[in-house]
């Protein structure tokens, strides 16, 4: 029997609990022993909740407890996750985790402290919730050279851009909707600024090209600025808009970006709706792969969670090996990149100026918005559509994502 | 320095040797050391071929070579194959295979010899190419129970269907340009009639519930009944038709079966198209998931054959845990499981009777199609259907698959 501790009782923690219990007897079978939760670490108690019993505040009685194989780090946010995770590794204990905050800031430290003690470090939950990514990536596209990850990693932005494009509604109310319905947080920041899909696409990419990519340095932006005037330019293009978190290799350097992008019908990710993820892979074997699911979710992503714990207790006293080193990924930068855009323009006066400026092959113009127009621009660069842009009184852009399968 | 030999130099073969030599570097870094292929069991030469120096035609060659550490099976068909993996493993060899038949047919009785010397038996590329599937199922999905796996497994079936359905083109049409195009075999027996597709389900529901189905009991019907008529009655009816293979728990039973489908836009299979592969997989606790790619081709499959011998590099004198037992999973007869049915009927009299015999809840007929009519039944019994049929002249039937994601 195997015995495991999980830090935090909140909604990631209590479907881990409720997944070993529900799924007890198959688990064992595939854990080759059963799995038993001996300690839950919260601040609060639960009386009542069968848990309660298990219930301790003090993350040294775990630290210090020899049978205690494995920890289950789901509390979220840096500290003190970080530095429990670091004891449990020293005391001898593999770490599972839901924490991309964690992972995408310290992954390759604490993998690197994992291998030295023949123990593992997995977070398969960190990104795409219940979907399982992190683990073909390490052990599934091994012969391939990945080219290219592009994804919606972010179900609560997801759902909001779904509503926007569905019903016409504007941010602020379907925020809200949101909201009350539990799918976003009452400070939405890390959602609707695009930092929780940054880190996710940063973890990715990192453990595709097997060095570190910084979040910090990926260009990132939110969703927050999507209007629905923008939803009636989207929908005159057959588009839909969707925070994508892409990176891709070109000329060998990598190129890394988060932001609302609008895509086309061929693209695989068009059908991605709700709080869905979706991951698509080019590799350049294997060609075209792509990864669908519930992204998010108390029991997916606990399910992902008891998943990799089946694998620490399966890999007992062996590190499973994972190609991230510490050493730093160099991103191209933005500037350079090549891409179309569509871009609104305050001024109906400038039309063939900016068609010009912009090589445009499309103008498109919406009922309603009669003192602006939208351009679809050339294939340009980053930096190319900036000069051009600057010239004019740009009401709003988006890049296009022209990935098909 | 691993040393490898690969048996059967044909589509699949060939891949392996180019993608092993075209990612070098990267599968020696995620295997943790090099891959040289040694030899190439073929009975044909390749004067000319850089392959040729390493050609033998004599399997006992690389069985006696104690420096290969991983045999790569791809010649397909039972015999040879079974006698030179068993000749392999009692070598002290781990095998990868891409032989769904071989798999099928024996994949408990291998997995059971590899266990017990400590090897591997590894066979990722045998159901859905390049797709990574049997090592989700094997490690990622261990969580769950698994309630249900709905696929498209066959990539020359699909292209078939797609070009029927997108271009009103006869099956015979369309499967002679699918030969024509290398799609599909001279003799395409073992795709259009499902029996390829029905030995892969019979692998992803063994491993799924731990037992051995035996696929010759899964109910398989092929696609060449399927006319431009169901097609123009699937058109109306907002569907189009689709070889799925599909096996799913209820009451503790599990039941399976691979047949041509008729699925609306809803159904998370529908923009599966050409000759990709789509699996979707619903768990107790992860809900749904989906894995979506190249079913087949030389590249894609290749990568995965090259996966599974990275892994079993990484692993040596390890056997990575696969739950597929001996011990038989009987199916729930096809007889019990209920359905909705699209039924054509050629008797337009005849009308009014079949409408009550099948409850249906819907009547469609087509133009140019003036002695039949098409009827939606109710949701009935496989065994109900067939009584209320016998008592028509019935020219087709094709059944729902109501899944949504």
């Amino acid at each position: 029997m195997a015995k495991i501790a999980v830090l935090g009782y909140g909604t990631v923690g209590s479907g881990v609990v409720e997944v070993l219990e529900t799924n007890k007897n198959s688990i064992e079978k595939r854990a080759g022993e059963g799995i038993e939760v001996k300690y839950v670490l919260d601040l609060r108690d639960f009386p009542g909740d069968p848990v309660q019993e298990k219930i301790v505040h003090d993350v040294d009685i775990i630290i210090q407890d020899k049978e205690i194989d494995v920890v289950v780090e789901v509390m979220g946010g840096i500290e003190p996750a970080f530095t429990f995770v670091k004891k449990a590794l020293e005391a001898g204990k593999s770490v599972c985790t839901s924490n991309k905050a964690l992972v995408a800031e310290h992954g390759p430290e604490l993998l690197a402290m994992a291998k030295e003690r023949n123990l593992n470090f997995m977070f398969e939950a960190s990104v795409g919730g219940g979907i399982p990514i992190i683990r073909p990536l390490n052990q599934s596209l091994t012969a391939d050279e990945i080219t290219q990850i592009t994804g919606i990693l972010n179900g609560t932005t997801n759902y909001i851009l779904t509503k926007m494009s569905q019903e016409g509604s504007s941010y602020e109310d379907v925020l809200k909707e949101a909201q009350d319905l539990g799918y976003a947080e009452r400070n939405p920041e890390a959602d609707v600024e695009g930092y929780d899909t940054c880190r996710k696409i940063a973890i990715l990419t990192s453990l595709a090209f097997g060095s570190t990519v910084k979040f910090e340095e990926i260009q990132t932006e939110g969703i927050t600025k999507i209007s629905t005037a923008d939803f009636a330019y989207a929908e005159k293009l057959g588009c839909v808009v969707k925070l994508l978190a892409t990176s891709f290799k070109k000329d060998e350097k990598v190129y890394a970006i988060t932001a609302p992008f609008l895509i086309d019908a061929t693209h695989p990710l068009y059908n991605v709706n709700d709080v869905l993820n979706g991951i698509y892979i080019h590799g350049n074997v294997i060609g075209d792969v792509m990864f669908f699911g519930a992204g998010a979710g108390k029991l997916p992503t606990a399910s992902a969670v008891v998943a990799d714990v089946v694998d620490c207790v399966k890999h007992k006293g062996r590190n499973v090996m994972t190609l991230w080193s510490y050493e730093k990924l160099e991103l191209g930068s933005a500037m350079e990149v090549e891409r179309t855009f569509f871009v609104r323009i305050k001024d109906r006066a400038a039309l063939e100026k900016a068609k010009e400026a912009f090589h445009a092959v499309q103008t498109v113009t919406v009922d309603g918005l009669d003192d602006e127009f939208g351009l679809v621009t050339a294939n340009m660069t980053e930096q190319a559509f900036a000069q051009a842009a600057a010239q004019f009184d740009v009401a709003g852009r988006i890049r296009f994502d022209k990935t098909t399968i």
